[in-house]
């Protein structure tokens, strides 16, 4: 087999086996034909965030599309560790570099919040789920994070009953300013372990009745130093603290995790 | 005086003291008072990257330029914890991101060194320049990041001779995904204290020539975790996690370092 490490690397949405025959979408296609000069059997890596990691080969179909067929399997599936990030919605540029970077950070959930100073009333969900899943196949995660249809802060409160024992960080840069009593990231990250969620609030900060409400929640206020952060480098800060506390960026990188 | 906190923040070259009368640039000019509708006597804060945080007044000189007049000083200047980033430039867009955030991650000098496998091979200093002193006004630095002409990897020994007591972590993905006995970041960092220096390498990873003469150097290799991250996701990691342990980011905030 050709090195395997440098063969594409494609999301598809159908179960993995060997000897399955999965449909390319036309954009993969597309691409594996035209752009990366593809031939019959030449070698690509499929996951599907369920059956874990398959060699397979590419079987065109035509000019303008192709098959995949499933020869081997390359790993078993493993779940990343749990960490979900509560965001305010922000203009389109900057939401994609955080939904970008959160991916790549090994976020396994994502939830779009509507805040009372949210600018952005609209999640284009379908281009955010593109995003993410060019970034897990970009950075080698075999899994996807899901995107969340776009709620209210009462989501917050929902999830903290289904999730019980999860401990819930909220930064809040306009509350920070104040200085009231949030703790430092690494002081909460260092007394914290496993699982994880980040509420990230909106560039103007919540409103004086929204943090009344996350006050009202077992959430802790955690503060990223003396600096303003935007709310996508806030978001970005917080995963990649949490991943070299409390997350994978410990042990010998298993690749794939 | 109105809410000091609600005022522009603008970074001036000419050195600050009471009494002062500041040009403002015509970029300043025009957002202050076509953009802001700022009006003669409205504060603003300046500050120059050595004299601390100043208010001043607005003094508008015709329609298209204006000039600052230093009434008090807001604080005096104190450095930034000292860190400093090596990276391989990359293209625009991702650059861009990765500058901003560093600057707003409370970087100290950005050092952009041109390696085998870097695909741009020209850095706009000047534009680089002009999104460190945004970010910085934004985020409420007093402080300005320096930026380094772009050199070649000979400018890391160098930058070692004049700082021997300085560590210097490469994050080098495409090594790192052999596996080959770097430090997971973590583990580094919580053995490290003071200032410290990162290379990120290029998309590409270094080549075996640049491996060979990076591995000559004191330099510790170091992973972050399990997926393969962007260079531009891995400086912003890199950044975050240093101040979270290292950095500026655990005691109280104090507000313009």
């Amino acid at each position: 087999m050709a090195d395997i490490t440098r063969a594409p690397r494609l999301y598809v949405a159908p179960d993995l086996s060997i000897g399955a025959d999965v449909p390319a979408t036309e954009g993969q296609a597309h691409y594996l034909l035209h752009v990366m000069r593809r031939r019959s059997g030449d070698t690509v890596v499929l996951f599907n965030g369920r059956d874990g990691a398959w060699a397979a080969t590419v079987e065109p179909r035509g000019k303008r599309s192709a098959a995949f067929l499933v020869t081997s399997q390359l790993r078993p599936q493993s779940a990343s560790p749990e960490v979900t990030l509560f965001f305010a919605p922000i203009k389109a540029a900057r939401l994609e570099t955080l939904i970008e970077k959160a991916t790549e950070l090994g976020v396994t959930a994502l939830m779009p919040v509507i805040t009372q100073h949210t600018v952005v009333s609209r999640v284009n969900t379908a281009r955010l789920t593109a995003i993410v899943i060019e970034a897990a196949e970009q950075c080698e995660r075999i899994t996807v994070p899901q995107i969340a249809e776009a709620a209210t802060l009462e989501a917050i409160a929902e999830w903290q009953r289904a999730h019980p024992d999860v401990p819930v960080f909220v930064l809040d840069e306009a509350a920070a300013r104040g200085g009231g009593g949030a703790t430092p990231l690494p002081i909460a990250l260092s007394r914290s372990k496993g699982p994880a969620a980040f509420v990230v609030g909106p560039e103007g900060g919540f409103s004086a009745d929204e943090r009344a409400r996350l006050g009202a929640l077992a959430t802790t206020a955690v503060t990223l130093g003396p600096r303003i952060l935007r709310a996508e480098t806030a978001g970005i800060a917080v995963l990649a603290c949490w991943q070299a506390f409390c997350g994978d960026w410990h042990g010998d990188p298993p690749r794939d995790q």
